[in-house]
């Protein structure tokens, strides 16, 4: 990605510091303030994306000309970003982790300007991949062991987020993906079954179905074209016109009334000794559909999620920010609004009772309290740090073991769950109050 | 875009297509089927990408061994994969068209396999940039002639979504983007102002303005790090220590109750003689925000818009679907459910009042029916047609007639409207009559 994905504001920072001769070391931690109403945790997402980002940046001769175009950089400035690296430090939670709000999900160590200059794709990455795998979490957690699998590449917002869903959803649990592209990328499962259109180009249901079966053995056949359960009854004919040589793993069902429909699928299969045929079922689900089917004991196998898994329209934002902590080793704030910027680099620190999660302090980086801390060093000067397994592998297993540990209450679908406690710690907040006293004094 | 950018349904069904000879002329069209609550008209965008994916569309070796690898293909299938072109017509509704529930956005026409395999990316695409520019026109209309520029790149799904959102919003009257790589990108303004951390960095407030006005004159100074209207106060100080050589164009505020503080803020700056500075407001604007504010009298120049317009929270998605009509000339529709599918190929009549929309007809593309035909060719034989100015600049003039012939309770925000008229023409019910009937003596 060009290093011009970045608001222009970066760009005229990056001007201002520069002309002022400020390059001393910036602190900037990514979090979220708040979490939507229909979220009880967030998965953290996108980081291994970000460690690309900052790991190739760089100028390129036709962004600097750009630039230049743009008017707002001076020559001296725009040669020292021709040769500009990212040279910093990187602290980040583990994807994967579940986190809560003003907990830093990404630490920044590094000159102002390339800090400041990366804010916009750290934020867009964190954000989008943090939202979705967080929704996909829900999905996952409602379907209590059925598979699951993205079918929302048309409805994401564009091709990356298409692609960012089937990643965010795999690293959570899902377990394959429709996209064929994003199964090459992260080396998903790419699944699919068959779409109205195919039935429809054929003159008769039965023909379809036939010829799609020949072609790909253990295949899944869509039968709600024209009626369902008319449907079914061709996929039993076939299997008695077709004998042993009758390979068919599943039917779809992607309209109706799912459970019913399942129910009465089901039911004409068994008669017909096609118990081994299973039910896949889409349409329009989201974690209260798939939990609804559950508890219902509909008898659907697995299911398929699109529109929303990949909007994730119940809570299709966090309000995530990147924030200046400290400048120069000297802790920064800001003041105007309700909202609290703890100053200083952090560290948070997790205690558990048993299994399950207890508690997170968020602490001053120089502070060790119990717990475990969440922030591990993931790039030193600019460069990935060998002992973080950044793989998606690596982030799937540790979401699973995160989310078995979250308390259930924070797990359950509805329930009014107490929020997970979290505070700053007491020299955090004395630090805050130390720097409102001294705004207050009017030292700015 | 690679052509794996699709799901793999598309590659089983090519796959069969193929096996069974099947490669008629199909005509697949794409439409939602209803308003969001929260809109009562969508901007058609996202055929530009559409026309680039189509022209292009090409399956390299990589993507050959790739398929090859999911065993999903003949090798038979695979060679001709990986000769195929996008060789179809393509009609549609130029970027910028007002449309309305069941009309043919993009209309393809091409040998089956051509237009199943495009199926994906073409929704993917009308999707985001649809429910953007739906979006962003209601805000340039709350915004009642006042500037609106796009800040929303850190929260849009991805960096594909980020670039469409400040090519959709500008579609529809956005005056910029805050997004340098789609400034470049799409020919848009570049703009922006400064961020909190820019102000943090420097041990005073007074100081963080004097050294960015002075490195960009011209600029926009943020002036709500601490307290807002101290920090009025200081550009005003600025002013008077600066004189002539003071070039601050606009202050921005980014929080706390902007109506309030844009008039306080304005009453300083006249008082201090400072007429000639703007004053420019963001923090979660949407239309609603910023139609109180203009309804209020607040004294703001110019808007920037984030979240709400990159993600548009309150309309995420549109059921845009992509639906086979015709296979062979004999047109296809899909019963099982309660949305209606007429089936055939199409055109759309809009008649219109004086200089107003009055209402449309969604007719058989046979049918010569009064009112201006919406579909227009864009594509013949794979190849862009030269008489369709698909530019930005041409969608964009397009757009602003398109909203401004809308009826008045349609553009307004809040007004319960009365549905914009569409009904289908006579010979296209009678053909869906005839359909339905079909399928219900059997026929399939």
């Amino acid at each position: 990605m060009s290093p011009l994905f970045t608001d222009l504001y970066e760009i005229t920072m990056a001007q201002a510091y520069m002309a002022e001769g400020m390059d001393g070391l910036a602190v900037f931690e990514t979090f979220f303030r708040k979490l939507p109403a229909a979220r009880k945790f967030v998965v953290a997402a996108g980081l291994a994306d970000v460690l690309d980002f900052l790991e190739t940046l760089q100028f390129g001769d036709d962004d600097i000309e750009f630039l230049r175009d743009l008017r707002v950089c001076s020559d001296d400035v725009l040669a020292r970003l021709r040769g500009l690296r990212f040279t910093g430090d990187v602290w980040a939670v583990p994807e994967g982790t579940v986190v809560f709000p003003n907990e830093p999900i990404v630490q920044v160590v590094a000159p102002i300007v390339e800090a400041q200059l990366v804010e916009t794709f750290v934020l867009n990455q964190i954000h989008v991949q943090s939202v979705i795998a967080s929704k996909a979490a829900r999905i996952v957690e409602a379907a209590a062991g059925r598979t699951v699998v993205d079918f929302g590449s048309r409805r994401a917002h564009g091709t990356d987020a298409a692609l960012k869903v089937a990643r965010a959803g795999s690293l959570v649990g899902l377990a394959g993906t429709s996209n064929v592209l994003a199964a090459r990328t992260y080396g998903l499962a790419a699944v699919g079954t068959m779409a109205h259109s195919f039935v429809q180009a054929f003159a008769d249901e039965s023909a379809a179905f036939e010829a799609f079966a020949r072609v790909h053995p253990g295949t899944t056949l869509l039968v709600d074209t024209y009626d369902t359960l008319r449907g079914v009854d061709r996929i039993v004919e076939l299997a008695h016109r077709l004998g042993d040589r009758f390979d068919v793993a599943a039917i779809r069902l992607d309209s109706g009334d799912l459970d019913a429909l399942a129910r009465a699928a089901r039911t004409r299969l068994d008669r017909a000794g096609l118990d081994r045929v299973r039910i896949f079922a889409s349409s329009d689900l989201d974690e209260h559909a798939i939990a609804r089917l559950v508890a219902a004991g509909a008898p659907i196998d697995a299911f398929g999620v699109g529109t929303r898994l990949a909007v994730a329209p119940d809570a299709p934002t966090l309000d995530v920010v990147y924030k200046l902590v400290e400048y120069e080793g000297v802790g920064r704030t800001k003041l105007s609004t309700a909202k609290t910027l703890y100053p200083g680099r952090k560290q948070v620190f997790r205690a558990s009772e048993g299994d399950v999660f207890a508690g997170d302090t968020i602490a001053r980086f120089d502070e060790v309290l119990p717990g475990q801390p969440l922030l591990v060093p993931v790039m030193i000067a600019g460069r990935r740090v060998p002992t973080h397994d950044g793989s998606l592998a690596a982030a799937r297993r540790h979401a699973r073991a995160q989310l078995a540990a979250l308390p259930p209450p924070l797990r359950a679908l509805d329930d009014a769950a107490a929020p997970y406690p979290v505070h700053p710690s007491e020299r955090l907040t004395a630090d805050l109050d130390r720097l409102r006293e001294a705004h207050a004094d009017g030292a700015t």
